[in-house]
């Protein structure tokens, strides 16, 4: 259980960090979508390992091979197989990690709760298996694209600097034209320095992706379990090292009165709107019309180039030394991965409403 | 779809604020355990409207009715039908708001999602159908606490007010003292004047709700989209009013280097535990048997006893006027909801989790 | 888990034969659909104990009470929740077989498997639930009916007795004509007396429905694990006493030659069809426009009224004494069931057919 | 919708006859199970085509690439993904059939439902999907050997070839002896003649699979719906040309009287077993640890060497000519099939019984 999300539009992943192979099935994909394989590969070139010097100088080339589902350009309403071999998953040597629970890792967890866990590179645990994700959520942006639906994240904050531009204020597409993926220049310069510095300090710092979701239609959420918001906060909250979401207002609109906070609706032309939105274009877990944005909050990433004590599985107190290449900050790699699930709800969400009138 | 919730440990809700009754149907509720409805009746009484000065002054005596599923005081395995009759479903006069959208509520996106709306007080959109979710939880806090698991929520911020100590600080029972459901005496004493102000404001106010469990074994969670803190995100975020959600150390988390946030294994006697706690009990979605814990922000409720500038169904402009008895702040009376959705998800991945060895 | 049913258009039942309700919650049925109440009535009717000789003359009203997801007439897109209260579940006596295993009842599975269980009537696993599904297909009945579709059910076969026409030599509806259902009035006389010796003898026998599904669009059905015959295969064979199913040329169909079997597609007009239907309407596991049809064998009550050697809880050898009102043979009142199963099942396919093309 | 069968032990489909590769991913699979490669090979030549003279002389390897889940020989708990290339997808010419409706084939269903289908082979409507459910299910195999269940199907009925003697009456492994899998050698020299015969004619022809599953522990099951016995007709039927399931006294039981039915308890040393067995091992959809038996029926091959009429896409007449190596009868091939299936049901209701009772 747990290999699996969506409900109509469904995606299903395996692979291992150092196993042979990533992949994902991606099932309910509407019959006739003409798929763009150029689109999947810019996608994963976003989220790949080694782009700049802020990410980890791992490589992996991150192929994709559709198996299944496809024909003569278009998906044909049968299950997309898609495989991503990994690289080098023979020639490293774990013996150095093998039996010791990394701090802040699943090492521990994964042990206690099967009683047996690949190690190699944390295994199921990796964020490795994202990548199956990207693919997948690819496929989904395509799907949206043809309804005029855009997915587009990007950085607000890294460590202390955040990002105070509110994202109507800026040219969201100017985020990637930097290597952090923040859409100020500015503020992305300095990020970057910040990044590096902790690098060079061989350490790690935490950040905040924020996602805008615009020309959804009004009407896709399904109260009261599975309200939009509640499932893009499922979607965020499953990526690797994320730690908190928060839609609309978040945590800040806690503070402020409801005659404040409440947006009021008006009508331009035959269009209905909202002046404010604090709601962050979901009201009662159903979108209406406006932007959805929402923040993703992640943590330091847990291998870090230090020793630090541990215990291993007999028990006793080792030490854990850093090794590998690391990113020193997760967040430029992890926009394309929140883009991919968010897309991924959206996607599903659309076809869940098929059903709600006569 | 989404009137469900777990996979094994399973509910399923109906019922509109002002129609008959609400229902829950309780699926795999294993066989033999005692069911002590006095118990569900407390919980229902934590969460009942009129309790206090700071609540809304409506009155439902949330009577709960079980149908099936019990047998001589124990659950016999099979599903659990409860009933809660809404108490003056026809009185009500709804005509003042029968074809307006009142702001940041769903009266518009039901209406447009499905082309038919239950007008009176919001009817499936209301927090009402939470009365359904407290009488659910009840009996999954009855499961865990034959494993000892506790679960424990209390107030930490009201507008701006926020609670600066930590929880293992505090002794959290004091909560249940007090009407705000702070478990500082001092502090909830400033939160119950804010909100009283508030209120002869005819205004509302957002606040926080966080949350303990305690004494959860390691090894709950379903990797990779079904990790534990994704789904008791999903499960808060379901709740009305939710905007944001975090575990551990959060949104704060960001602003740590790795370095500082690693939480460290040692081993004390056989059991091996953390130094810190930054990763909030669970570690790659796995509790770890540390105290999980996270916090919940709720906005400001939407209903303000002040006129408002809105459109109808029409799209003509119409102001709405505040009216009936309505929360000025809805943490109080969210409390035993959060608790209720924690135990939820913590009785069904308890399930979940006996299948993960041979 | 296992008290839903569907995917889309989803019902969740509770109760047993003895507690104080039954009950059914409907997810999933389109917003804007006229309930008509009365219709629900009609249906509850034809399955309800006590309509004629060759019946159980127990006595249940079987009164439906909607409590939610029906506003002015009308179905709201929110679930519909439906009780149904047993009449005289306090009064009877169930000392004498409290402790026994009732042969070929389930008695002894549920003892095993959930080590108690509520011995009144059977508990959960008496047909009785049935009731509650009854209610449930009359909606799902009255959602195919505004888009033509049809579905009856009738009694083939009673113990050795087989009507041997097939379904288009006869008008259909003249089995609601008679008190075991069957279209043929010669046949259906020579069933009926058969089961009134059959309860003269304190016996019980089997027999065979019959159900046609007329209309249905082509494409219904979601392959490769879901077709929609292993669909209706899983729904009726979930209906108590059901020993078997079968649909187009069924068993038979093993006997004859592809040359034979093979369906001819034809052109009329604008219209495909094919020349013979052994196909019974379903290609691939999707409906090919063609009438659907299928058998359902059930097999002979096991409550008989005669003295039947068994074991009891302490494993000791005890007599079972036939007592109480029970059904010579369940096919007559079975009809229904079948009908409100095969409804749920077309229901649910057809909202998922939505999503099939961009 | 519709790839992914089972609920804590799932399995999830994807490929098309003649696509690149078809695949499977286990979800569920406890930790810990040793997984023997060369098992997965053996059922996968059970199934595979060209294994003898009654069988399709089409080549495919079918060699199995195991992706994930499994490290150092053991299950991690995590998914298995598994790959199967199909050997010569590319070389064949479809163009004789790519605008027609083959008769009782899924071209016209899949047509009209996706407004587009791979014509190469069937595509995903192809029994060849049945590999991967074969590869998948000779893992819930081994698991279910850990326990000491076993599952054995068999032919019984080719054409009117009916085998007359009960399973307990033969030594079931004498099946594998002989190439039409039938475990009385003379009815199997019969069938292989019939066949031969049918072949020689270019027809096909129907037969029928009996299971029986020993040693399942007394439990298994999930009232109401999700019967065993349910399931494991909606795994039949979802298996390519099947047409009928029936379990236990079946069909025929329909014509018996409850006192002739019904199996009387009685208890041997400790143990509690049934005198006769007309349940096929399910009561009220638990398994009662008796043996579980059914049947299963297929219709002939619809691709039969013979000229056909049939319409095209464009609905003009056209002659559809055999063409290519097909089997004369499906069954011998699907023997393995059948095993997989009911293996893949009892190891998740394996699981599922976990947490039935406190």
């Amino acid at each position: 259980m747990g290999n699996s999300f969506g409900k109509l539009f469904k995606i299903t992943t395996f692979g291992e960090s150092h196993g042979k192979a990533l992949g994902v099935t991606i099932e309910g994909c509407p019959a006739g979508l003409p798929i763009d394989e150029e689109k999947i590969r810019l996608e994963m070139q976003r989220r790949k390992p080694g782009q700049s010097k802020i990410t980890t100088q791992r490589k992996e080339e991150d192929e994709i091979e559709i198996l299944s589902g496809v024909f003569e350009g278009k998906s044909t309403g049968t299950p997309i197989g898609i495989v991503i071999r990994n690289a080098d998953q023979k020639s490293k040597d774990y013996s150095h990690i093998s039996d010791k629970f990394r701090p802040s890792h699943a090492d521990f967890t994964y042990f206690e709760k099967y009683g047996i866990r690949d190690y190699r590179g944390g295994g199921r645990s990796s964020a490795r298996e994202t990548a199956a994700r990207v693919a997948a959520g690819a496929i989904a942006k395509q799907l949206l694209e043809t309804k005029g639906i855009s997915v587009q994240a990007f950085v607000t904050q890294v460590g202390n600097l955040k990002l105070e531009k509110a994202y109507q204020e800026m040219d969201l597409a100017e985020a990637e034209n930097n290597i952090v993926r923040c859409p100020d220049p500015e503020t992305a310069e300095k990020m970057i320095q910040l990044i590096d510095s902790v690098r060079l300090e061989r350490d790690t710092i935490g950040g905040v992706i924020s996602c805008v979701i615009k020309n959804t239609p009004v009407g896709l959420g399904e109260p009261v379990f599975d309200r939009l918001h509640a499932e893009l906060g499922k979607a965020m909250l499953s990526i690797n090292a994320v730690k908190g979401f928060e839609y609309g207002s978040g945590f800040e609109g806690v503070k402020m009165r409801g005659s404040q906070h409440n947006d009021a609706f008006v009508k331009e032309g035959d269009h209905i709107k909202t002046t404010t939105n604090h709601s962050g274009g979901i009201q009662g877990g159903i979108s209406n019309g406006q932007d959805i944005y929402f923040n993703v909050a992640f943590k330091p990433v847990a291998t870090i180039m230090q020793d630090q004590s541990s215990i291993n599985e007999a028990g006793e107190s080792v030490t854990v030394s850093g090794k590998g290449r690391h990113d020193p900050c997760v967040v430029p790699r992890a926009v394309p991965i929140v883009e991919a699930m968010a897309a991924l709800v959206i996607a599903d969400y659309l076809l869940l409403s098929k059903s709600n009138k006569l």
